[in-house]
């Protein structure tokens, strides 16, 4: 299989780190977003909204938005499995990756921070702006971990929300976001930083690292 | 069943097409989210992140997030399916509604709305500001839609692609955006207002509407 990605984009990091769980080999590919090399159009061909990741599954299908690539690996490699057993309880993983996918991800990527700073925010405004929707989010996330965590997000092993959630926790330092009221948080950071899938998925371990 | 949601929200508007063409009832339990309504204590009990939507399954069951709302009713009641039998077919499906999900919707609910025009944005360019990511999402799916689509947005019967589809078109209209470059679009909305179901759940038809 072949990813492409951006070592920095959260919604590729979210990506490798599901391909290292289930244990499958792949090619990265680097676009690089800072000079839209996403928009060349070899990529255009490939994925014409021109975003980050898209996934070549080697049988000629390339998967586009990260949110389906996951599943659609849990689906064709369902070992080890990224989802619980039952109905509600992976009712309850998916809504953790939404919080992070839905409700702060899209709110703090590089094309709409460009927006933002088009409307005449500087960076302390950026920094707020992207410290906004982290911050409640992770209110949402640090409360149904603690409800449903038991060393990861759901339960004792990763699932799809940790997937989510620890390229979230990596962004949030890059916008300088205060995460001491997230200690649950904190700790699943703290495992997954011995872990190896995790540890090889992390954006400074990339090929297109700067 | 209880549907807690806003009748012109976008995510409670998928959850009630979905519901409606699963067969299912439900009771509306509506919020006013003009007067911050979901972040009653009521409500934050039920769903802390106080957010719309939130169902009761009658079980003892809280979902949140439209995402996993949707997935679970998939899993839970099967027929009939609004995901396809095979895995790239459901990839593809899962992926145009993750770019309403993911690349639109999250830029123009009403938190986001407030926090741009808290930066300086007159009416006009808070349309401005949501035009630019429908346009560019609806140009994704146009484009997957000529592929994929067969009346629907994948094949000839609806799918969870076309429950956030139809919402994101009526929020569209309400933002003033241009949508003739998207005929594709056009016809499945045309469609959608001549299905029952989808009529049913409407904004408009909800008991909340103004």
């Amino acid at each position: 299989m072949i990813l492409h990605g951006y070592w920095r984009s959260g919604t590729s990091y979210r990506t490798r780190i599901a391909l290292n769980l289930k244990g499958l080999a792949y090619e990265t590919a680097p676009l690089d977003l800072r000079t839209e090399a996403q928009g060349a159009e070899a990529y255009l061909r490939l994925n014409p909204q021109g975003l980050v990741p898209a996934l070549e599954t080697g049988d000629g299908l390339v998967l586009t938005q990260s949110p389906a690539i996951l599943e659609w690996l849990e689906e064709t490699h369902p070992e080890p499995a990224l989802l619980p057993p039952d109905a509600a309880g992976r009712a309850q993983v998916r809504a953790m990756a939404a919080v992070v996918g839905c409700d702060i991800h899209p709110l703090n990527n590089l094309r709409v921070l460009k927006a933002v700073r088009a409307l005449g925010a500087d960076q302390a405004g950026l920094d707020a702006w992207a410290a906004r929707w982290i911050v409640d989010g992770f209110k949402a996330l640090e409360a149904l971990v603690v409800r449903h965590g038991d060393g990861w997000c759901f339960g004792d092993r990763p699932t799809l929300a940790d997937c989510y959630l620890i390229p979230q926790l990596y962004s949030a330092r890059r916008f300088h976001v205060d995460l001491a009221g997230f200690p649950r948080l904190l700790e699943i950071e703290a495992r997954a930083e011995l872990h190896p899938d995790f540890l090889a998925a992390h954006p400074d371990r990339q090929p297109d690292a700067d």
